[in-house]
């Protein structure tokens, strides 16, 4: 399968269309989910263009897994959360619905449940939440 | 969070437990879930001591992820799948039971449910299972 430069997470990559950033380095980007399944639901994505999981190189995932961690640990603090779910979907019957490769990072409270997918969050929440976790991860 | 080494990933890796082994490297253990959420469910551990994604060392993650993807392609071979779902769970709160670090690799076909949790397969049926995928990696 090829890679379609025109996905909504490339055109975020690129400018042209917003998000809610919470961190990016030189490989990676991280943002919020905009629809997303527990509160300061990321998702963490590769800089240069990858469908998912199959076509990813090795530089693509270890810098996207090494990007996970520290997230990862950050929603933990941010969110006092005692655990985190990683997911990860591949090709349309995988659950993949953006064809750029990301890896969804979702803080977890003891016995909660994830929301249904595709509710829209407030923006004026996630705005707040980003907030809250760069300020986190900047005193990491 | 310290590391058990009675968990029963860790027995299974000394070899106190018996697995349905689908592939094995230097770094990395693959075998199936006894309580498959799909056919062809398998687990994609370090053969170091890792407690999850928290405190893997980059290394563990690459190893992991370099397994994932090639056990994910085998998978998608196998059973005809054309997708693949990835899930990680961290710390009780995030799903996780067993604290080894483990990735699930799930092959999933076009408008397919994952089953329930919980549900143990039958062992032959798994023995089968893991003959096929090994055979389909060993032509990889």
């Amino acid at each position: 399968m090829s890679y379609d430069t025109d996905n909504i997470f490339a055109k975020i990559l690129r400018g042209e269309l917003p998000c809610h950033k919470v961190f990016e380095d030189d490989e990676t980007l991280v943002f919020l989910d905009i629809m997303p399944r527990a509160d300061g639901h990321c998702l963490v994505i590769p800089k240069t263009p990858c469908r998912n999981i199959l076509d990813a190189s090795e530089a693509q995932m270890t810098a996207v897994m090494r990007t996970t961690q520290k997230i990862a640990k950050a929603l933990m603090a941010t969110f006092d959360a005692p655990g985190v779910t990683l997911q990860q979907f591949n090709e349309a019957a995988g659950g993949q619905e953006v064809f750029h490769l990301h890896v969804h990072v979702l803080p977890r409270l003891e016995g909660d449940r994830l929301r249904p997918p595709g509710q829209m969050a407030d923006q004026d929440v996630l705005v707040a939440q980003a907030a809250r976790i760069g300020a986190v991860l900047a005193a990491m």
